[in-house]
């Protein structure tokens, strides 16, 4: 985890001292190669398809369609020459490439920028892997940035084929909106894992308690932090939606971003508690450790109270005096004896009394 | 508990892809059958009946009188169905048959949406079950949807039979008002039974502090967690309701809304109250282990201080070398075992001295 | 403590259920004989007499004096009458007789309606004991209601009958503000009290702290809760009155009550630093069970260590074997014992050195 | 230091029960006899003199030039006559006289009144010693007044006398705007203080924690709360100024303002470090126990586990059976000793590789 | 670290009781030989040059080109100079001197004053170092000040010379932000180091944690405390920015500043992260060390438990009682060592039942 936080942070220091707006990928995989898929539809067309070079997209730039230009694999000339046929500022185009942003909206004269954060939980590394996708939002079209080759839009764009739900009857606003949902919807999905996970380890709790168990916690911790700074800046993301005065998002959108809003508020809640949970599942793993110490505690004390002072006795007898009258007795050793056994269940007794035994 | 937690988001992930207003129960209760109970009223007249089809629901949507629609059991298609008739938005629907929504208060042109959550102490499972009810206000209707045949409003209907108070003689947004305020009533009853179980604690905390004493106290920290994720967001909902400008709450109306919000802030406080309580019982706990500690090394150290030096020194007289005098002399062996009283002795003394014993 | 927290919720739950604005009396206490007390003076005029009905009343409804009539002992019945008298709204009168409201201040058309709490260190119980007064503030009248015959404005009623300060020369609203003042002086004779307690523990943390100290701590911690939540609204209450419009507080009255709001912060203030300071009381208690429990180790562990090596080289020579050529050795004898001397001394030079002697 | 607080609010009750207004001293140094200094200034012109009767400050108060009253001890008498004079409202001199004010700043028509701390740190009684000082701000006069002879002004004096610096030409804005910055100075040299005993404990904590070491950083904790309660509420009085509309303050003034609200930031921020650092130091400090308490069980654990089996063994044959043959043969003897060597040095082994040795 | 957060604080006493606007140098480095270098430059023109007085500089005061005077070294009576010739603020030269400002912006009517702080990692000293930079931004130049001849602005210079990015065809708003940006840039820097000193503590911790590897975790959650109060308030330099009225910041800036604000809050979110990680490497490094000692005890405990009972019958056996009969049997003393074998063994196979081998 370590590694996570500080990997983030080793990529930004390659950019140190560039002037700004320079385009250097800063990420931690393999670009892989560029792949753009457009979709242009309205309520009555609808066109897909798969282009390799840029010129192929400027035709879709004006037309009064919805288009939906999606870039997979961040290379830096191509993400430069799709800035220049849109007119897109450099340092949006450097936001993009900065595959570390906080998710935020960028007002520009005649766009939206949004910068978000998918999170899917990786079931081999078993931890939670983000990134980032970039999207701008135009009159009516709709450019999306992306890493490597992820699947959550998958549904999205299945209903835009069928032409299910709202979305072919609405604008390109309605389209951002639907990204948006879309990538809070699969928080939903890493939460749920996380639950699961930290049931796991209540059980473990009470049954067997060990260091793993507390790393464990630790880590799960830290599993919330990081969800946290994807999901909080959302909210303002969409807070901010309401007050822009491009005209670029529909009033009748705004619906539908409100209850956007209301999920990412209950993830925001789901976040806390989950928070909560593991703070006190750290109290009681603290306290079963104290607990077994008393126990560890116990154990010795209550043999070494009952045998220390036997011990203490045989070895009075065990003394070379010359004149010890007790010694030559015949009773006195079944008497001593006697005696060290009366002291030993008293003892016990005494425990018992405490509730030590 | 982390039961519970998981199991609230686990419901969404069915609903993950789907274009938004698609309406899926979401809940972990077999939906009951519906169940639609219609309350008309004004001063003089009332009626009340049982219908089974939205049809017997249609004339009363334009009628003067204030019309109290209960939808008891969530069905996706008569959802749907009161949705067309009453000209609901989809998402509004979608949000009633998700049955873990945030309280929340959502403005549409013509009514308000109101989500809440009822809170019950089951008694057998010995936890705070929440149960999601969501209401639309009209000009002069209020249509609720609850899960359960819950009880909880019986008095109010009682009340609107009756014509007691004042109910009669106002609008729907009264109407709506009772609600709510018969929801936060309920919260006092949880609260009392929670004051009552941490009673329970302090006592036992005091007498006989155990492991399950604090599984306890985190079982009900997390109660209070539950708590007020329910109550908190309703302390905004009203206060949003006086800033409504659909003209559809009356002024008389926000005085009684004003006294439910006090109410709101009471619980609050309470929460707060408990789980300071619950944080200090912590404490105790934490402290009386350290004290058990504390009095079983005592006991181990009394034992072993006053014997070890008793036991070296008859090991010594227990040596077999043949020159040693003492052996021989007649008083050695009861001026010796003097020496270890008088030592055992000053040992007590010391130990009463360091307030040990 | 618990008994107080769960026993203000338990009152409500009598309510549930019934229409807002019923006249039920919440409280602990066995609700004295309703006494009425009327003072009604200005610069020139005083007249003080006790009634028992309300009609005594009326008559100084529309004087132009200032009239206090105080009521104490809640009786539904006597409230009730009184609302009706002076056209207070019923849920005014509900909140009179709730003696478990939050401290706040309710606007309504003709009056303005106080809830405050005063609050008196119980030197018998010793706790701070809680009682609910609240008044209503109109064009030349203050109706106050209380539980009990408190004392607290006792001084107050001789200033008005003296003339004393400026009271008789200001109208109703500064009679308001006295009453408030008043309440607020009371808190500090409280605060009093418990930095005395709050001593008293200091003293006894350093010299011999038991589980009773700790309960203390934390007893004191929950006083300090409570105090809290009945200081901290009130000065909202009073932050609101400034932007009151009703013109029922004089310019002149605003600085007054300036002042009073500014003892408020103090109380607020003192508050947070008891709170702050029993905080570090408790992390010192702790760590002085922790001092406590090494102390014991290191005595057992000295001991451990000293006589431990030496009891089994005492067990050596009391082995049996036939051929131990030292045991026949004249000077063998005081050789062990001088060489169990000097492994005692160099035991006890390697505790110097760490410090543990 | 429990004292130092509930000091403060001993003082308070006297006063219960008095009319507000009411001049009583609320101090616990016995005030000294009552000093008045008068510094008349303009560019041109200084007079300094000290009078014994406020006949002597009356030519004064209309006079164009800026005149500073410092009145030094506090005596009702002299107080209450000064207020008269200078048409000052009672309540203003009431505070005036409780010295246990919280700073802050209060409007009044014709003149302005503050309220501030000056903190010194005493060396003999090792630790912060606060004193109240309050003054006027009138059109071309600044009363203040001081309960004992403090000297922090005397270098402000001293600059006024040669006319260094801007304040010969600058009004009594100015001058008001110099004790400020002059009393925030101070607070620069306390903490400086303060940094070198938490220095000194740094040390401490490293060599030698004891439990005076706790004590000591619970005692400074305090002191920064202290600190903290006198500093905080300055921020405030100098942002309000900013928006006092008397026309009091000039805007040419307003800069040197914002520069001691800047100070006074500074000040906040080291007070928020050292308490940051002194919570760290706490933790290190509790750690540092818990290391000492292994470290003397593992001597105890080293010790005993080497020794108790040894023991056991020479226990063997130290036993009297008749039988036993290994007591007869000539080579048993070394042969046990031998083994009780390397069962000895196997357990050292043991231990290494444990990393307890 | 003790010492560095006091010797901020030393600086200052040495100026109280000045007037302010007293030029004092308050740093702790001996001050270098100042050496003011001057760019000038336009998209055209580019003069660079190193002036050794301030009359060198004045023809570069009113030229439209934007002008850069950068002056290393802080020497009172040239600073001092330098504000006579610009008309700067008395307050803002004794700002410039005084080194351990927090970062602000003030505006004046003609300039704008910004104090930044450079971080840098020293590796040597193992810490962070930090530096102020103040600057001063005018209608067309830029004087910035710095103590020592830091780097990090060459490659800022190298882009001006070379004419790359847009620097050249900007004005001197936009070289304001660019040195904001560079100073922003290093922090990542820092960042990084902190990240890898990081993850080297928790290899550390899981390997093998030592009293130094929790002051290590303390001294970077200091740092991280420097850190915080260098970066937070540039967040809200660059939020005042946007609302600054004086028109010298130019519309197509606001994007770049936006962008360096980004990296801000980057930079702090960065930090939060780190903090919480340290935090959570205390739990557990506090839970390792129980852990550590609950193993200790274990192993006493184990030994303790199987031999004390075993030496007690050992004893019993050594008692020089004549009559004991079991002594004188043949087979009694193999019996007896059976006995204690197969208890022995019992008791390891209870240890194992409890998991303790």
């Amino acid at each position: 985890m370590g590694l996570i936080v500080s990997r983030i942070f080793k990529r930004r220091s390659k950019k140190a001292g560039l002037p700004p707006g320079s385009l250097v990928y800063v990420g931690d995989k393999k670009a892989y190669e560029t792949e753009v898929g457009i979709i242009d539809y309205d309520v009555d067309n609808f066109v897909e398809k798969t282009v390799k070079t840029i010129e192929e997209c400027l035709p879709f730039k004006d037309k009064p369609t919805v288009t939906w230009i999606n870039v997979k694999g961040l290379e830096t000339g191509f993400v430069d020459e799709i800035g220049r046929c849109f007119e897109l500022h450099p340092l949006l185009l450097e936001d993009i490439l900065n595959t570390d942003q906080r998710p935020k909206l960028d007002e520009f004269e005649k766009y939206l920028f949004f910068v978000v954060r998918i999170l899917q939980y990786d079931e081999k590394e078993d931890e939670v892997r983000a990134e980032q996708i970039s999207f701008v939002l135009g009159r009516n079209y709709v450019i999306s940035f992306q890493e490597t080759d992820g699947d959550i839009f998958d549904p999205l764009r299945e209903r835009i084929r069928n032409g299910k739900g709202l979305i072919r009857k609405m604008g390109a606003d309605y389209l951002a909106y639907a990204i948006i949902d879309a990538v809070v919807d699969g928080y939903f999905i890493v939460l749920e894992k996380m639950g699961d996970r930290i049931e796991d380890i209540e059980d473990e709790l009470v049954l067997n308690p060990t260091t793993e168990t507390l790393q464990l916690i630790h880590f799960l911790k830290r599993q919330m932090i990081v969800l946290r700074k994807s999901v909080w800046p959302i909210r303002e993301v969409i807070n901010r939606l309401d007050k822009v005065g491009s005209g670029l998002i529909e009033k009748t959108t705004t619906i539908y971003l409100r209850d956007v809003y209301d999920h990412t508020i209950q993830v925001i809640d789901a976040i806390e508690t989950y928070r909560d949970l593991l703070s006190g599942m750290l109290d009681i793993y603290l306290s079963s450790i104290s607990n077994r110490m008393n126990e560890i505690m116990k154990v010795l004390t209550i043999i070494g109270t009952i045998f220390i002072p036997l011990t203490f006795i045989a070895g009075v007898y065990g003394m070379n005096f010359r004149y010890m009258p007790e010694l030559g007795l015949a009773w006195s050793y079944p008497a001593i004896l006697l005696l060290m056994l009366m002291m030993g269940i008293s003892m016990v007794f005494y425990f018992r009394g405490k509730k030590w035994l």
